[in-house]
């Protein structure tokens, strides 16, 4: 393993991990400074690709840091109620995510232990670098019905309402817990909600998990916005992690926005987006060109030229989804997308099981994904091939601030 | 997009991709030459990542061609009775999968038609390099049931008996054709599979299909054997696409093999193989090393000290997987293994729904697979923490020769 080794200079590879945004990268994101690791061979290209992510920071890696390739992303349903078991196991997990996130195994050996234990880590990533791994924790509404935090529960941490459309699957939906495992290598992913899970046996367990690809591309050496299954280009106008003003106004919790355990979180809702694949391929392109509002080949907005033109929104139709969803027309709503593409194989019926796993943050849920929602819900002409069928809304406590500090504490310590 | 220019020199990630060899690659693979594109920047790097691999060839690509990192698999049933639209689509694929694999969208414009019609293509790979996408076709035994082919089912082309153990699924079992795609990004894999299906609406539909990943990384700079996802190196001793005697020995189908119209070809087994994985994390690391017959971090054979010394099989025990699988333990049988892991969320349990899509080709399934997993479904330690859930078994035809020539001409022709 390499040793993690800060800079301030963003790699080749960061930059075009920022193609969503359609920005170049000039600075780092305030409070989720990017740590890169040479990877051994001291390239650009492999410490961006290969490095590692700093674990701690005022705001929690994986949401205004880089996007990676690719997602693992698990809730979990909690088992246990002794709180300090609880705090126990946050700590626990603390502890895996910060060696994790460096490339590091979890025990302090490779494998630690005994012959006759089980080995600390399950192995697979063993020899591989960091892969720019985040792992970023959530809370969701009913871990606040448990270990005396119903007092606690931010007003901002509603239920999602049930919008018009919604075929929800509980087998898809809620969780007491979740954690998003970012990375560029999915095996990186994957073994860190593994091992998050085994170290949590008998206090939480699995209760859904998504993996999720493509929204980036690291085999692609030219930054440009990524394309839905859709094949429309998706994010053009995304909130870049380097506009300070512009997370602080609609992605990070403020000090007054209470409560106090919050502040430098975020909220974040989950959506599982079926897409209905095989009806779309069958669709003219002047109808998927209407419906989103911008043409197929460049992405630009109807009227327009270019991807980057501002769009005229009255030359849409009025159902046209970037119409819609558009922050002028939803007095300046604003949410950071972070989400990703899934194929996860092939239903009962010959169709791909494949759409969007939508994942987006924000300040306040019930001034930024509700009420877009109800409005897409209800009008976006996109409805008639889309289906939400996964759902759930997580508060995403600040980051952890050094080696002493654990997710959760802020929630959990009694002073705070 | 870019040309597709041949070169006789592998780029630095071709000589990664064959990591799972343990072996670097000297020269091409006879009969399935690679193809490189220079992807823009000229660079060894992002012509290997990004690059095309030739189409053409006396074999398939996608045997012997260096491992992509990401696999999507789809087996299809056939819809149609009429042999001429059913040669018709064979035809349409392979010029379809002719472009893609050369990394152009499926029409000859990226949208092709008019925008009353639908796209010629969906989009979702525009811009993206061919990233090594190769397309393979299988044909299932059920296929020789119709079109009158009942004549020219290969007698090497068998039904795979039940094994002990085996607990197949329907719904992930058999199927009239196949497609393997693979490719270093999934968005690209997924997109030909769907594009495939599209193309064969109303003549075939797809059956099941399967996301792999991770038996090799891209974004690992050094040249590794890939672990599988009980943590243990896997394919130490794999055929390499440079061993040209071991794959005419093991892998082609020769010409005095028959039927004349296989030459050239092979036949792939396919297993979905479910890992319990939580069972097996909480086994010692004594237990694990024993079940596989090698050490876990360095993937040493039991009393050895290197990954790539000769195993002592008598050193291990005798229900070794290590032990039971070595060609010296089975009269020389050798397959070249081609499989990937899978992660696909969670089964009702909270468990992973993760294992090993296992992929092997072979010259005779009846000299190759069948004693094989006879043996180890009998005997394997491994047995204990792994489940065959799914199954299907492949013709696969030779390649296709040149821009005339197109997926199973051999075996649909008259003359042949």
């Amino acid at each position: 393993m390499t040793e993690v080794e800060e800079t301030r200079r963003p790699s080749r590879r960061a930059l075009i991990g920022w193609g969503g945004a359609g920005i170049a990268l000039g600075a780092v994101a305030a409070g989720g400074a990017v740590a890169l690791t040479g990877a051994g061979s001291g390239t650009a290209d492999a410490a961006g690709a290969g490095g590692a992510v700093e674990f701690h920071g005022a705001h929690q890696a994986g949401i205004a840091t880089p996007v990676q390739d690719r997602l693992h992303f698990a809730a979990f349903d909690v088992k246990t109620d002794d709180r300090e078991e609880f705090v126990r196991l946050l700590k626990d997990w603390t502890a895996a995510a910060r060696r994790m996130t460096a490339g590091k195994p979890v025990g302090e050996g490779a494998y630690g232990g005994l012959p006759e234990a089980p080995p600390d880590d399950t192995g697979e990533a063993l020899g591989l670098t960091p892969c720019r791994l985040t792992l970023t924790i959530g809370f969701g509404p009913s871990l606040f019905d448990r270990f005396g935090l119903r007092g606690r529960r931010p007003e901002a941490l509603v239920d999602l309402p049930e919008f018009p459309g919604d075929n929800l699957e509980k087998t898809r939906t809620g969780g007491d817990l979740c954690v998003q495992a970012c990375a560029d290598d999915p095996q990186v992913a994957v073994h860190a909600i593994r091992n998050l899970a085994r170290i949590g046996f008998g206090k939480v367990a699995v209760r859904w998990s998504q993996l999720g690809f493509g929204k980036t591309s690291s085999t692609t050496p030219d930054a440009q916005t990524p394309r839905n299954l859709f094949g429309f280009k998706d994010g053009t106008r995304n909130i870049a992690g380097t506009e300070t003003d512009r997370l602080a106004k609609h992605v990070w919790v403020g000090d007054g926005d209470g409560p106090d355990w919050m502040s430098g979180g975020s909220y974040l809702v989950a959506r599982r987006i079926r897409m209905n694949i095989e009806t779309w391929d069958r669709t003219s392109l002047q109808e998927q060109e209407d419906v989103f509002g911008r043409d197929k080949r460049e992405g630009a907005p109807v009227g327009r030229a270019g991807e980057h033109d501002a769009p005229f929104l009255k030359a849409m139709k009025p159902t046209a989804h970037v119409r819609l969803a558009h922050p002028d027309a939803n007095s300046g709503i604003t949410i950071l997308r972070r989400g990703y593409s899934f194929t996860d194989g092939t239903d009962g019926l010959g169709r791909l099981d494949a759409g969007l796993f939508f994942l987006a943050y924000q300040r306040d849920v019930r001034h930024g994904f509700i009420p877009l929602q109800r409005k897409l819900s209800a009008h976006d002409a996109l409805n008639e091939y889309i289906q939400h069928v996964g759902s759930a809304v997580f508060a995403v406590p600040p980051g952890v601030r050094d080696a002493d500090d654990w997710w959760g504490r802020s929630l959990f310590s009694k002073e705070a």
